[in-house]
């Protein structure tokens, strides 16, 4: 009885799959689950096993509900009155894997789902929503041993402020109270801040699982907020200028986790990288400040030519990454001419992400086992 | 010239304060500023130097928008259209001091204020909001040396997950690698977890300002989820359950910190507390446990009675304490009571504050120089 039917189960579970083939994207799998990015207990968003999104807010009186992530360009998700009363959507198409900034539009004005947590990013704190990605292990949350992330609190004359950074110490870093560890420096993107990295990162579980399987060896990472010529919040990009922020990372933020943490306090054993405007400003300190760093990777952030490059005898690697729906021939023609100028270039193209964070857990992986290896 | 003017000024300043005495009340002095708590670069909600909390909500077509904030058992805030086509209102009178939670009802739905940061209470992200408290210099962001929250991710297997904690290291624990401390375990409230004492409760600032003061001798914090009967979310606290917690706290959290922090590891050294059901848990727990913790915290939490103690040799300190607009006498009986019984019983009411985290600020305030002093 038993082997027949599991021989059934696998008919039917074939038959299943032939349909959906032959539907295409239309079929929509009622398989949906609560993303693992809601807030405790709330049952939506949903997402299901092909990418698709769906979403319910719950307000009566309201006349217009529409959430921000649908297809490209035709405005996101509209919801429509469903029989229990609520506001319920799915997306028109499945949205890429991996982490979605969002928020909900009701009556006209900008909210964030209630049963979404929230993460800061476009300057202001946007829900999120997680499609489980095909390779999602590697930033998994497992029964591993655990780094921890410090916020360290660490004054700053330039800014005439008090700021915050996260600090990230691999596993067993109290333990042996004398060995010392190489650092990392990593930057968070236009609108986002030093909790992006680990919240939406989850750098720490990708260093975490890296180390558990033995595949680098451990260094610090240190993250801490970049938009120091804030707070111009409707500029944008345009009128960025690095040398606020290249004064509080070099000149204090270092000197700080030198004198705080067990670090390898030297050029050789000091890291920067940084995703979208945290990679602009690694490739403008790395070259205002040759001499601090000798690892430099830029995330979906630009690329470096050979020519701008004035430290050359101590730069161990360059790292360049993007998402294949981003610019990937940009990122490895650069490569391939710093290589050819006899740089140790490295390029890595995300596939099928665009410019978010799944691109960018995937490049921090990439990255991490290269740097302090030569 | 310069003279004259300032006498204007003193002449024209006393007039103001003569006419606001007179209009009592009524009169709302229009000193508002953003609440400190807001995301960067909101202007609402603002506070004003009354107490009063004025919120405006952009949502064009919406027919109906409601703060929870406001007058007791009225009904929070109504918003209305303000000239600039935004909704606008101010409380009906001041708010106490301190942090509240609140939220926005848009039209029938539940929302948090996009101009607030989110806090963890209430089962739910909410929105946050301070007024300015007249002793607000023992929890504020000085210059001064600060510890470290570190977020430890630790293996529990009685509950088959990976739990979160925050531990708050004090300064200089990292330069000074023989030295041990003691520890308080510090429990959040219901609805809460385990980032209320440093988000809402300003824990790690309080410590550092006792510390940078000469008042307190350095000791550790650890803060972990309590709910760990979740997620009976309707139910309430009537449900509540102790036992998997405590297993969690006593077998599982305390030797993890042990091993990874350079704490001294015994009763001695070892104090538990909490506000609300934290403080229901630290009852539970410290009488049901004798020989773990030697001083007990119950902030807005209960009392103990001298009969219930089994471990009277070895409890240092019972420390009781509550807003004055709960329940202070219960209080004030109990310690005495168990003064009366030869405990060393401390009893603390903090003025003008409700079961709110100004109550439990200055709890930890009161508490903090009386723990491993004897």
């Amino acid at each position: 009885m038993k082997t027949k039917f599991a021989i059934i189960c696998v008919a039917n579970l074939l038959m299943a799959i032939t349909c959906l083939a032959q539907a295409g994207t239309a079929t929509v799998l009622e398989d949906f689950r609560p993303s693992v990015l809601n807030q405790p207990g709330q049952e939506y968003p949903k997402v299901n096993s092909q990418g698709y999104a769906r979403f319910r807010i719950v307000a009566p009186a309201a006349d217009s509900v529409k959430v921000s992530l649908g297809l490209g360009g035709r405005g996101g998700t509209r919801l429509a009155k469903a029989a229990d009363g609520s506001l319920m959507g799915t997306t028109e198409g499945p949205l890429d894997e991996g982490f979605h900034y969002y928020h909900v539009t009701v009556d006209g004005g900008v909210f964030n789902d209630p049963g979404a947590q929230n993460y800061y990013g476009s300057v202001r704190w946007e829900s999120g929503i997680e499609i489980p990605a095909h390779d999602q292990d590697f930033y998994a949350l497992k029964n591993v041993p655990h780094g921890n992330v410090q916020q360290v609190l660490f004054p700053s004359q330039s800014t005439n402020a008090i700021r915050r950074a996260f600090v990230y110490t691999p596993p067993g870093y109290e333990k042996d109270r004398s060995k010392k560890y190489p650092v990392l420096y990593l930057q968070h993107g236009w609108g986002e801040d030093e909790t992006a990295w680990s919240n939406q990162g989850r750098a720490n579980l990708i260093m975490d699982n890296l180390i558990a399987g033995g595949k680098i060896k451990p260094f610090i990472i240190v993250m801490t907020y970049g938009m120091t010529n804030e707070l111009k919040f409707g500029s944008g990009l345009r009128n960025f200028k690095v040398d606020t922020f290249q004064t509080v990372l070099v000149d204090e933020l270092i000197p700080y986790v030198d004198a705080n943490f067990r670090t390898l306090a030297d050029q050789a054993h000091r890291a920067m990288a940084g995703l979208s405007m945290g990679g602009m400003e690694t490739h403008s300190i790395t070259l205002n400040r040759p001499g601090v760093f000798s690892y430099y990777g830029l995330l979906s952030g630009g690329t470096y030519t050979p020519a701008e490059i004035n430290d050359k005898a101590n730069v161990k690697l360059i790292f360049l990454s993007c998402g294949s729906k981003e610019r990937p021939d940009g990122v490895r023609t650069a490569a391939a001419a710093l290589k050819e100028a006899g740089y140790n270039a490295v390029s890595y193209i995300s596939e099928n992400t665009a410019h978010e964070f799944l691109t960018w857990r995937r490049s921090l992986h990439e990255l991490a086992p290269l740097l302090f290896v030569n």
